[in-house]
């Protein structure tokens, strides 16, 4: 059984707890929080913290905290030659404190505090500076989803790039969409079954494949009646710079066969 | 019984096929292609055609070609007084032959041929000229989706700029982070079940709510990490741009409150 304490209980933090509480093979010693906060009463017997001083023994502590707060926090830990890992997608291992032994155990989801994960089909992407940590890494993420990787902080850096394009990116189309429907007072949740059937395709199609529209078919004519129909300077310039982008991505596979 | 002629066999035409043949309330009298194509066996008794001038009557005529053939296969129909609609996202009702009634049945989804999809769940837009025709629509389109709505061609534009920013756009964004994976020899799939959840989001928060990530941080560190990070000038520039309009739109927000 491998005993794990929480440090941080936002988004990250919460659903970490669920998952590792649902485990066989993993349990949750303590969770730390700055502020007052409570457990779901399923976890009473699970010690709730606020103090450093408290922290009890564990085999991995991990920290759940804000990117810019992982530095100082892995500073502040009262003890030294534990396993401390960071859960961030976009942080290096070695801004962990090297008084104790790094580590990174990366969830690649994108969570909100109301909304419940299927925590098994989420990646999760381990990284230690020592083999024994790394093998306890991957049993842990092992014990809460079916999918671990070993990646390093290069390789997990690039990826957070990828990462922002499908998630951060994505979302903000979806923002535009909202704005040009409510403009003309259409109702968003039409769009909705698209929505999911577009990330839907992915499963099983590459993206050049799914690729369909006016951009691809090179359709200069709706091209030019979108463009005229946007009353948004930026939303313009986003349809402009994402068409062209379709071109040239299509025309150069044209050329390549 | 609502007795329909489905007049292209593609994408759209084909899952039109599928769609009515399961209603009670609609049958398909013939289904036309210029080309020799044949139907599932299980619709052995619904004649194929080749021929305009194999065209029997029927209650409705929905065409379901290519964008820039609907106009031409419409002055074609060797009929006049029908109701002739067809399927279009980005084509005003207009473009159809004035010598039959016009109409428009638009199904708002994306299709692929070998990708069944579940019509209950699928908008579907339709317009007509005269208000019998409407309710016509109306009941056909009940009869096999549980969304019908009354849209405007006028509307209907709007609606498919909107639809490119949310399929289109979001695919090529899909599409250049499978670059990027590739590039570093990740596995894209990794970030699958973050594309399912980001659109999943949408289905219980507005975008603007869902919205994460450096940009709306103004998180000025990572966003120059990542952009040193991309090397292909387009997307750098599409990072550039979505960052630029995400900040834009999240510092608007703050000062409204």
């Amino acid at each position: 059984m491998i005993s794990v304490t929480i440090i941080g209980y936002g988004n990250v933090g919460s659903h970490l707890v669920k998952a590792i509480y649902g485990s066989a093979y993993a349990k949750i010693t303590q969770v730390y929080s700055r502020s007052a906060f409570s457990l779901p009463h399923t976890m009473d017997h699970i010690a709730c913290i606020n103090s450093f001083d408290d922290l009890a023994e564990a085999d991995c502590y991990i920290i759940a905290v804000p990117d810019d707060h992982i530095k100082h926090v892995s500073a502040q830990l009262p003890f030294t030659d534990k396993l401390v890992v960071h859960t961030s997608g976009s942080v290096s291992m070695d801004v962990l404190d090297p008084k104790n032994r790094q580590g990174v155990f990366y969830p690649l989801q994108t969570f909100s505090k109301n909304k419940d994960v299927d925590f098994k089909e989420i990646p999760i992407c381990i990284e230690a500076a020592q083999a024994d940590d790394l093998e306890l890494l991957n049993k842990l993420g092992a014990s809460i989803s079916e999918k671990v990787s070993k990646i390093t902080s290069d390789e997990r850096a690039k990826m957070h790039v990828a990462a922002v394009f499908v998630n951060n990116f994505v979302n903000h189309l979806y923002h535009i969409s909202e704005e040009i429907m409510e403009e003309h007072n259409l109702d968003f949740s039409l769009l909705k079954p698209l929505i999911k059937e577009t990330a839907s395709k992915i499963e099983t199609l590459s993206a050049k494949q799914a690729q369909t529209g006016p951009a691809k078919r090179n359709d200069l004519q709706t091209i030019k009646r979108h463009t005229n129909q946007l009353t948004d300077d930026t939303q313009k310039d986003i349809y402009s710079l994402l068409t062209k982008a379709i071109k040239e991505t299509h025309t150069t596979n044209e050329r390549k066969l």
